[in-house]
């Protein structure tokens, strides 16, 4: 039997439409490296009843049960007493924690509540913030809780979770997953080739994550030589497609390559109106290869900032391929940068025409003094999701580009 | 009693951590508004056992489950047949489904798959996309599910879902909820009002819910006069930090008064490499004000393309009020827009120096003629919560100076 994990995340914001769970993701990814199963996501409200409930059917059917949020000193801060009492535990205020906090904070408003403790838990760390994690294990189950801001939930999952799980609990059969991330690939092409490989090995799950533009094959199993025998098999069918990220991120390979090469990136945008540099920037050390980027939102932009002629949108308009290449060609020059990419297209709802309908992008990779590589590519769906696809199959093909 | 909502999410690709559950708050927000109480979220995988299992429970504790994903003709679709089976429902040919998709997609592959329905379900019209929606009414609840695509799911949810749910579910107690949403306010600042206004007013339901920079205040209950009593108590206490916007959003806000005041704004942006523009041409209608942004990643950048000189970045650095005032001078003069503004920082994880830690940032704010605002704001925690919470901080900053 596999140790199957519930992760839970406790905040009305989420039930609310507020804020979005990216916690479970992470945790998710986190306990599928350590040979947990995930079974389930659960999200809570910030009610004492139903979180009760609530989190004793999740111990009831998992091993393992990871709860993140209201651990705060606010009115709507209920996890840690609910926790208590699902344990039959009572609370006690901890001088160690109590001095620890002051140390960091000096005198705190609320110190008093952040280091009142449930007596029967293990205490875990935070070293970001005020509200130590907790560890409850008993016949019924083992219960982690830990803060729901994402940087301290991660500290503190890194150095104090994973440590006291890899101890806690044996894998009488550890889960083993890997993973292949691919572009410019369709589910379509890929899916008879699972169908067999399915026949072929019985023992082992495949999923098929389409993702705007991406697409990534995940293939679980107990054994680790038939789960290498099956993904090589894919891998080998699709390589001219597969991209190398640990975390399956596009932008992760790019920055991985441009380190490698040694080389610069700058990078002009129209409709995705900032968000493909964004994709670059949003992870450390971008600043060693991405010298900026313009947003050429307005014509005029396009024309004084890239030096795009006036007569070229005019003859060929802004969203066609002439401008794209046009844009490339103008800020690698301004930004004297190595690569060059560029992106104009109609990201909707308004803007389309029967010629170039919603959806209807061009793009162009340029590298050095060749000229530019320039591509049309079609996104479907809402705003956003034309956006990121446009991100994607731009972000791919430059790798693409790059390791050819 | 109120009516209580599960909404559901079925895709392993949620449970690997590949994507991020954003369907769920997309509906969950709809529900309310309808007068729903969303008590769960839960994300179960594409596995027939536990997605009967999880399905069934859903059911058992709540008037309503709303399901969406697993739709798709792909091996690991099996949201539809587990459904049927929980109905004891078989499952039949539908000739006007099929005439329907071969309309419009043509000989479509999957066209056996997708126009083979529950028969007990009554059907759910997808005009985006292949895969019909179901909802099935029985004693034991109401399930209804849809496809995992944003877009798909969102049309079929206001044309199809919201109508039948109004006509189906008789309201005994309808529970109200109001938002208040407030830029540059502290979560200890509203506590204390918070809870008088609990004791004040016990009927309600009070949440606050800080969003890295911005604050909300939720107040639920089923009395209109009480809900309207509260929240114009704490709208006046704190007026001026509120921000009008139906969706929480500061850029919408933001989008709706470049509208009235038919003005028009460039971004030079360093630290947010992207994504304080990204977040304006996120919503549709942006280029109605929007011209365009400068991303000045290397210092090249911000003096070429900003005309920051160079005598002030080594005299001042390139994170300063005085490099934050220059860029918001720089691109509007060369963007030629009635507003400005500028960020410059450090996000981190690596560059901070004891002068200027990570999450130092400056901005500045610059309205026609008038001389630049320039303030400096502190990121805490990751680099995403630091760009986050700038992004926040600056565009209400921007509301704030636009209606004072």
């Amino acid at each position: 039997m596999a140790n199957t994990v519930e992760v839970v995340a406790i905040g009305s914001e989420l039930l609310a439409g507020l804020s979005v769970n990216s916690n479970a993701a992470y945790l998710s990814r986190k306990l599928t490296e350590l040979g947990f199963q995930v079974q389930r996501h659960t999200v809570l409200p910030d009610d004492e009843d139903i979180l009760r409930e609530g989190l004793a059917e999740s111990l009831h059917c998992n091993t393992l049960v990871i709860a993140t949020g209201g651990l705060g000193p606010t009115l709507d801060d209920l996890t840690k007493n609910v926790a208590a009492e699902l344990f039959a535990s009572d609370l006690h205020f901890n001088e160690e924690i109590a001095k620890e906090l002051q140390l960091r904070y000096g005198k705190l408003a609320t110190l008093q509540n952040q280091a009142t403790v449930p007596s029967k838990a293990h205490i875990l760390k935070n070293k970001l913030g005020t509200a130590p994690g907790f560890m409850f294990s008993e016949h019924k189950g083992t219960l982690i809780i830990l803060p729901g801001i994402p940087h301290e939930m991660k500290e503190m999952f890194e150095n104090e979770v994973a440590p006291l799980l890899k101890k806690h609990f044996a894998f009488e059969e550890r889960i083993f997953t890997e993973e292949l991330h691919f572009g410019s690939l369709y589910e379509s092409q890929v899916d008879p080739e699972l169908r067999e490989l399915k026949e072929e090995f019985p023992e082992l799950r495949f999923g098929l994550y389409p993702r705007e533009g991406l697409l990534t094959v995940q293939v679980t199993g107990s054994d680790p030589d038939l789960l290498k025998a099956a993904t090589s098999r894919i891998s080998d069918r699709f390589a001219a497609h597969l991209f190398l990220s640990p975390s399956g991120r596009i932008e992760d390979a790019i920055h991985a390559l441009f380190k490698q090469k040694n080389s610069t990136l700058a990078i002009a945008e129209s409709c995705t109106g900032g968000a493909l540099s964004a994709r670059i920037t949003s992870l450390p050390g971008a600043s060693q290869f991405f010298l900026g980027g313009i947003i050429a939102y307005a014509n005029d932009v396009k024309i004084q900032q890239l030096h795009v002629s006036k007569e070229l949108i005019e003859k060929y308009g802004a969203v066609s391929k002439e401008a794209a290449s046009a844009m490339a060609e103008g800020v690698q020059s301004v930004m004297k940068s190595g690569y060059s990419i560029s992106v104009t297209g109609i990201a909707g709802p308004d803007g389309g025409s029967d010629d170039k309908p919603v959806g209807t992008v061009f793009y162009a990779i340029k590298r050095g003094s060749s000229p530019p590589l320039v591509r049309e590519l079609r996104g479907y769906g809402s705003r956003s999701m034309i956006i990121q696809k446009t991100i994607n199959v731009v972000l791919s093909e430059l790798y693409f580009s790059m390791i050819a």
